[in-house]
């Protein structure tokens, strides 16, 4: 994924829909598909490189939950689809890594797609997509996520939490929600930033790159927005959906998981006013110190020029100039300038002008 | 409760819903269950350390008031969860200081999770929860919160009010309008802490930190804002339920309760409105004395720099220079050098330019 | 009522529900309440200083407004309220001055809580209270409000329009018509110091306090938008209130109502941005009257400075200049100073620099 | 109509409802009140001076359109109200020329209020009300607007397009279709305001009177909305209406209208938005010039100080200053000084001080 | 189209509704008419250039779609809505190359008006029309937009993808999911344009004409997005409509367009924010190396003016100077002046002023 995500690319624009293109940068082909069969009492676990041998490992009566890793490989993608009767509409959003979050009830499956973010240099994402049959979870995603979901097959092979006892769409909440709470490592990270910046401007040090460091924050809450705004749209709709997939008592779940991501959204919200006052505060104190600067050097123009003045009167050559040929002419000089100078400058501090 | 509530602390993120932690900074282990019993005839207060002898104090008929004073104690959250079918997610919501304030119905009860804010140094929040059960109200609160909830403690014992006279739902009404009663005085903090500074800069005085201090207020108005509108959501949440635990005739209450936080919530908007206004005029303000400073300054070199010139051009030693010669040379000039000083005073003067 | 409306006062925070608490400045005791009794044929006025006395003059079958003019006198309050069966939830907010503009509607009556704007010296605004019964209209409000009813008590007494003929419905009506009908003043008074505000930037006059002028009316546009929304809220609950006191045929009349409010609140949002617009030109043209003196100041300093240093370069003392003994030296380089100057005049000049 | 439109009147505040007041600026006397009844075969126009021999000649069966054009004579509007049964709220709204746009239905009518924009020196509007009966339709109108419905005249005499064919209610929407095609004229004006605008600041010219410029059109701009919301608003009731005196195959007429005071809306918003744009362009470019102007004479000063400084010292009356005895003394000064302002010129030129 | 889209031609304001006004730009009278008739099985594509030969050739039983390129021949559009039966509004707003996007359902078919976007040179567009009927897709474009349809007539003539398959209804959303498709085209351009900006201005290059960059690009997203936002509204309306034209079954693949448009209207919306947040740090930066350049050269002036007193002063020619007849007075003062300088630089580089 590239650093900067100004622009977005659609390498298949113009193609009939459902048509799979694969719009990320992986080239990998190594995509590994592991299937995990559980239930209360058994759970198994193994990793496959192609569908056909996975397929026929698959039991009846258990819960089961394919996982793809890497969704480069569009004959993959298309064999599961296939064999699971996943609509060509869907496997499209399933691998172009820039579809928007979405929530979509079709007759025998429902799908999630969303973003899982992280946080590496920068705000960084993966497109990850959860379809739900009724005894069935399968999972696309991008190779390097893999660490969100890690929690989850933990917690299944440990049996920790309630996730062996429930049917298949707890599993699937649980893996959104595990996707969500990731959201808060990236709003973490921003927030560090934020509260780093905050410091250095209080204590005006590093001014210097400031202003980039402001826009560079400005640009991931953004693209952080951006990303987290439809997802929260998506799991609202997930709440709505009536499907018989979702068992009502889950609700209470998905409930939470949008809690989370609401805290989410208005955290990030309250990241972009904070950087917009940083910045104000900012461009007040460059302002500020820019003026003391000038003011300063001003005044010492201002206290100088006149002395200076009279100084070249008394240099002048004319033949009579009474002053200069009596006695202490130069001392009074002298002492009227040192006066003069001295008044002035007095007079600029009174009135606070350095 | 730290001073900078820019980012918010998740630790539990990645771990399975209902899991408790408590993401506070308490660490004192002594948490306090206090049990209040009354009907309109009888009031009885006591005070434990552990929730089995309290439970074996609680006797039916009466309406019952369990307050727990501290949350980082997770058995004791746990056990009253246990005794009184608290369901994890709920349980999860009590003990996590940052949840938002949302309103939650489950077949044995609601719950209303909210934040009280007090003003010590800046905007200080308490995490709260309570609990509305058939004839039990049961309140969590971090410890120092205990004064917003005294005044109806002292209301229950010494008879005053309606409160005996009602049901739970009365009681439960009653602690989340002392809650929100306390955002007046936040409101009232920052208000007088605005019009301070609205006054100083009407006054020009303090000029060098008040960039500060309306970031720093912007800040406090903005953490207010982000802590009052969910709250405010809450208990429009809390109106439109349905639930048969709270008495149709006590909608009206509410209906006083969210009127209240329509007020806080419109007076935190118009603050955040006159700060920048305040702002703006404080910046205009700043860069008016500025070009005040600065236009003097330049209108001092303006007006000496020709004369010195022809000071210097006298100076000069030519041989063959006449006006040297003359006998009024020299006050031909210094009235001419007077002359031209004046007049571009005057005319400066006439252009306003000083 | 104090001039400065940042803060709010709320002095009754914790204090149980019901419980009343005048919360205004005045101190005066003489609380006034005036009986008004009328049908299409009779019409009836007296005053009285005690609740009790009033009572007994109260006659059937005829149309009563009570008008009780103070709300200071909590007893008062009290005792109109127990005799009419006002709940204190109501009576609380008749005399809480700072109370949201609000529509109640209560078993027996409905109460309209709004204020009333007026402009002296800045936007004033007083607390009034309309409680509609079958038969009976009473009004609560601070003593310096009365004229906005007079109006209305001419129109009774000299039976002009249509009030004598129509019930109580239309009275209160008519009275939260008068009110409305003030806040016109409110914005033609604010519209026209904007518009002198907005004459005085174009003529470039009064440029020193024009910041602060600004800033006022910006606060002063900010408050009245604050007090008049929630009131436009309020006729809008009114509206589509579908309570048995207020008469069907009389919506129309509250549409009206409605639609003066809503015009007063576009004009506010209007004056709200061209004050914004105001203070861009004021800051633009302060920005460029200050650019124009520093380039002509700045100017004059350029155009001096190099022959001043020719000046200089003739006045050194060097023995052997041989230009300072040549017949013309003085007056060629007297010349080729002149031309320099006029040279840079020219050139800044066609630079458009000055 | 005054051409600063900040402040509105409102003189017959405090009057009852319904009591006509005139509050625009005509004062002539000769309302003109046309009669044209028409259906598909045969076409009648008249005009009169007064009411009754008005009525006189209306026939059954026809069509009928009343236009009385001119709004001061209240004689008249009370006497057409009277006869075909206005409601005095709807005759106040017809007489009171700063009335928001609306539409209202009544048992036996519905109301159009709106206004109709046109451009002279400036965005100037006048009031219009569209009365629609069973079977006529009456049309009030300020008088300079008269051209607007020309058009409709036109089409009635010469029986071009539908409106012959159809009922009262097409005639009613073909008077506001014209009015709103009447607010493109006005936008058109401004939009080639704004692009001249644009093109002057993108050629730097006529820079002084800009910002005044841009406030006009701003304001104007600002107006334009004001008037045209509510007029929006207007027509999606109307839409919305299940008035039986319109008809529902006449309804794709109304989307239409609808349809056009969207487009116009959205590009009042976009000038908006692009004023914006153009005045940050504009105070950029400002502040640009400003910058290399004072920078190109900072340099000429900081170039020529140091050297003048160094003349001085030479030109210091000192009796041992050693270099002034030599021979090159004067020649090496003067080539240092050169070889300095030199260095100095090309040091700023490379680091682009000018 | 013109490059600068400020102001749109609105020329048939006034005209009755449905004359047909054409308001493009192009003259050339040789419309092409191509049909296109197929089902599963076969396929045939013909061009006429008059509609009476169309028809003709136009057979039962199969899918038609009937393409009109250019649509200044208003005999040609009208000869094809009479023979349709479109209705005079509708071919009114598929001749008017400015109305908004919009879906409208009459009895026999809907009408789907939109705009494509390409990108040459700035954001262009052009009108288009897509009329569906039971067995019939009607098209009505502008000439140049024919390589957007290219791709549907390879697909229809290839037999590729679902089209060939579908009813009519899933031609016309191809259709519509090409235009759309084109849209990513503009936004991507815009992005790459936006992206070039940002590196240029961090890497401080080509300041001079970024301003009017950013000013050009803010216009142009600003277009876009009235262009598209429209557009959305329109889908959604087709979405939601109950045409029994639209298969139930299809509803999904409008669900796809629709989250692309949305897709869309977000990346514009991040643009927009993009270029402000990209102008506020360009003109930090500029203001930024103007403070630099002023500072170090005032620091210039600072240091010289004071030593140049000193010179100044022992310039005068005062008879009776003590200090000048010293052996050393020279030197010493030599060596005091670049003491005095040497302090101030230090003095000023602690302090950071350069």
């Amino acid at each position: 994924m590239p650093k900067k995500k100004i622009k977005s690319k659609n390498h298949n624009v113009g193609a009939p829909p459902g048509e799979l293109y694969y719009s990320g940068s992986e080239s990998n082909n190594d995509v590994k598909i592991s299937l995990i069969q559980y239930n209360e009492a058994t759970f198994s676990e193994q990793t496959f490189l192609d569908v056909d041998s996975m397929l026929k490992e698959v039991k009846p009566g258990l819960i089961k939950w394919i996982n793809v890793d890497g969704i480069n490989r569009l004959d993959i993608i298309e064999a599961v689809g296939k064999a699971y009767g996943i609509h060509p509409l869907t496997q499209e959003d399933i691998v172009h890594v820039d579809s928007r979050p979405k929530f979509e009830e079709y007759s025998r499956y429902v799908a999630s797609i969303l973003q899982m973010l992280y946080y590496d240099n920068g705000v960084r994402y993966e497109h990850l997509s959860i379809v739900l049959f009724e005894d069935t979870v399968i999972s696309f995603q991008e190779p390097c996520g893999g660490d969100a979901f890690d929690v989850i097959r933990t917690r299944l092979r440990e049996c920790k939490g309630r996730v062996r006892k429930m049917g298949p769409d707890y599993l699937a909440y649980a893996l959104i929600d595990a996707v969500v709470d990731h959201y808060f490592y990236v709003t973490e990270e921003l927030g560090e930033k934020i509260e780093l910046l905050d410091e250095d401007i209080l204590n005006n040090i590093h001014m210097n790159g400031i202003m980039h460091r402001i826009h560079e924050l400005k640009r991931e809450v953004l693209l952080t927005r951006k990303l987290i705004w439809p997802a929260r749209e998506m799991i609202l709709n997930m709440m709505r959906s009536d499907t018989e997939l979702i068992n009502e008592t889950n609700s209470i779940y998905l409930r939470d998981v949008h809690d989370h991501i609401n805290r989410v959204t208005e955290t990030v919200d309250q990241y972009r006013e904070t950087l917009n006052n940083i910045m104000e505060v900012h461009l007040a104190n460059n302002a500020n110190k820019m003026n003391e600067v000038m003011k300063a050097l001003t005044v010492i123009s201002a206290i100088f020029i006149p002395v200076t003045f009279i100084a070249g009167v008394y240099g002048m050559n004319f033949k009579f100039m009474p002053e200069l040929e009596t006695k202490y002419g130069y001392w009074i000089t002298i002492g009227f300038m040192l006066a003069l100078m001295i008044g002035m400058g007095v007079y600029f501090k009174r009135k606070k002008w350095w």
